[in-house]
């Protein structure tokens, strides 16, 4: 097939008219289909029911002898510590379990530094403006949180190794008022990309002119390989440890995509002595966690071996997904010249560039004819994409069936957008 | 028995003499009981063992169709709103449910009118000193969250119909700096006091200098009445509205006394576009609460009138531990003159009054017995009672026969440390 590029106008709207037909084909279907959100199926969930049942009337004690049913505990019962610094690669004592959501963890941490000050400094908010590096395409949750804190956002351009380095390095050494930076480090929200080892290194290796520089580092995906396993990368901790930033860390994971999205438990861990910081506040926050959700994930789960056997379920079901979404992109809009995407190892999403200035229109015409996508520009801070080029594909929801019928839908709406393009609609 | 203070000195040393045989006697028991925190008994824990077996394997639809497993749902499902809804006597859409922790939900209000102002007005932390009236004794993490804050505590002296109203009145109207209210308006923490209708009328109708002053009613003990059923006080939302107060009050409470304290369900409610407000926050911070533990709460709890039997079998167990409190403050210091303690026919706490100056002394007393005791002071604003004289008694956690030697104990100490304090010593 010859790239769009290439064809000639009266070829071009030859295509489009039936393109058009065949759009109008998938509208008149009065199709309701769901890619907007990365979100586990019916099947994923299922694989976990067990979790229902596996507490008994008698069992409710962990293994120090701690009531789960009573008060108590701030950071979690030690054998709900000790699987997620299994995965980890830590120390229990590094670690701080949290309730079900890890996303309230680090709006936590920032509204702390903003009011309090990173480990009792100044608080940032007194600083003046404070701005975190944003490699983009990103999570839109993450820049929701800057924006709620009126945090300026740096987008970094993200390559295929993680963030682009030379100049995350040139601008923290920079700008003080730099305090942050976002990293979704395997398989990143929503390109798929695993940092490289020297790009982790680099991280750890930072010279922020910020003394209360943080990295929020958000390992939602440490275990969520296709092909079963962990995708191993250097340890962030114990890399800035050696390069001398051992409190710069803050790693965070969940198991929102392990067992279930709207009950699981959630994990923060940093060096012990931020933990300790990190404990102080708690203490006049809460009186504790869930203990009894944790007992439960340890029950089913059993220990990290356990998680490692129950995430190669999860592969099964969702690596024909991606392969799915893979091939039909390749067969209809490989060699045209209209469309670049990802080919993830593991994770949630596949991340979509069109030519630049078709992304709304892709994702207005999908929704006209009952796909739902994730809205053109929230992978980028503020919702806005320069180019208005990405999209955000998240094929795990749906039954394959239905997300073959969406892909389809979705290839068409990229050519019928990138012919009215072409042709200067 | 004649009053301590009409007794002579050399009757004195001889009580005091016997006494410190007795207390001699107690320590080299070598006790170790608990009555620092007002926590639920094993026995009352049992009460809701059923809650861990509940959901079955294909039990997780909320009635609204929503997969409680998987993501979504910011402020509760649909079932759990309304049990909270009809305990508070307010409409559902006035209820956010959270997670297993109230005091997080006060916690974090407080964070966001600091950084963000209430109702998107004008942040807290940038107006000047913010100050908040505390009535003391009160519940000691409600001053922890305002020392965290670096919230000036203004005590408020606590009568048998709660706060000293008229210099409440006075001071709310002189000064806009004074931004907030800590008020537990039904056995509260610690004296037991029900709040009157004529307070709770008073304090719907304060006319704040302040435009965005706030009521941090926590309302943790509303059924929680010996007797069963709830303890009837006037709808301080409702109130609130009459008065022209609508968005004044913020409601809180939880099932962490019903059910499990380390796993229950927590709640807040406040006027319709308060919850609006407080929602926009959570959608940046959340995906949403455990909604399974929800789910869990309403298979086990059925509605309000499934709640309310409940709490009678928790009455069932409270109320005679308070009895043989009552009953050894009586038999062993009434008519001495040397202390006055309350008569909760709810709640959690009986509060204590020792002769000014006594009541560290008597904690250390019990600690070095063995019995342990919450700090004396928790219950003033920076742990520190003007009068050194106010003690919480706990005697919910211990069971019966334990509470009856701590309680011994108890009296010991205090009738030790009174004598002491006669004599000039």
């Amino acid at each position: 097939m010859k790239p769009y590029s290439q064809l000639t106008k009266q070829e071009l709207a030859a295509k489009r008219e039936a393109l058009v037909a065949q759009y109008e084909d998938f509208k008149r279907r009065g199709l309701k289909l769901n890619m907007t959100r990365g979100v586990p199926s019916l099947e994923q969930l299922a694989l976990s029911s067990g979790i229902l049942t596996c507490l008994g009337k008698d069992d409710y004690t962990a293994e120090n002898g701690i009531d789960c049913r009573n008060y108590g505990v701030l950071d979690g019962i030690p054998e709900m510590k000790r699987i997620f610094a299994d995965i980890l690669e830590l120390d229990p004592s590094e670690v701080i379990v949290g309730g079900n959501s890890s996303l309230s963890l680090m709006f936590d941490n920032i509204s702390s530094n903003m009011s309090h000050g990173v480990r009792d400094g100044t608080p940032w908010s007194l600083q003046g403006k404070v701005k975190f590096l944003c490699p983009a395409p990103g999570y839109d949750r993450h820049f929701t949180t800057c924006d709620y804190f009126h945090i300026e956002m740096i987008p970094i351009e993200m390559t295929p190794d993680g963030p682009d380095m030379d100049t995350v390095e040139r601008l923290v050494a920079a700008d003080a008022m730099i305090k942050g930076m976002w990293c979704v480090p395997v398989f990143s929200n929503p390109t798929g990309a695993v940092y490289s080892d020297e790009t982790v290194r680099r991280i750890a290796a930072l010279k922020p002119a910020a003394p209360d520089f943080r990295l929020y580092w958000d390992n939602a995906y440490a275990i969520h390989q296709f092909s079963g396993g962990k995708r191993l990368i250097p340890n962030i901790v114990r890399e800035c440890e050696k390069a001398g930033n051992e409190h710069m860390p803050l790693v965070f994971t969940s198991f929102s995509k392990v067992t279930f999205s709207g009950a699981a438990v959630s994990c923060m861990a940093s060096s012990r002595s931020n933990c300790e910081f990190i404990k102080k506040r708690l203490s006049a926050q809460t009186i504790g966690p869930d203990k009894l959700r944790q007992l439960a994930h340890v029950r089913f789960l059993g220990d990290a071996q356990g998680v490692y056997a129950h995430m190669r379920k999860h592969a099964e079901i969702l690596a024909p997904k991606f392969q799915l979404v893979g091939e039909t992109l390749s067969a209809r809009l490989g060699g045209l010249g209209v469309a670049e995407w990802s080919t993830p190892q593991g994770g949630y999403f596949v991340s979509f560039n069109s030519l630049p200035g078709c992304a709304r229109r892709i994702a207005a015409l999908c929704n006209e004819a009952g796909v739902a996508l994730t809205p053109a520009g929230a992978t980028y801070p503020h919702g806005k994409d320069p180019n208005d080029s990405n999209l955000r594909i998240a094929p795990t929801a749906p039954p394959i069936d239905e997300l073959r019928t969406a892909m389809d839908v979705f290839c068409t709406a990229v050519l019928l957008a990138s012919a009215e393009k072409l042709l200067g609609e």
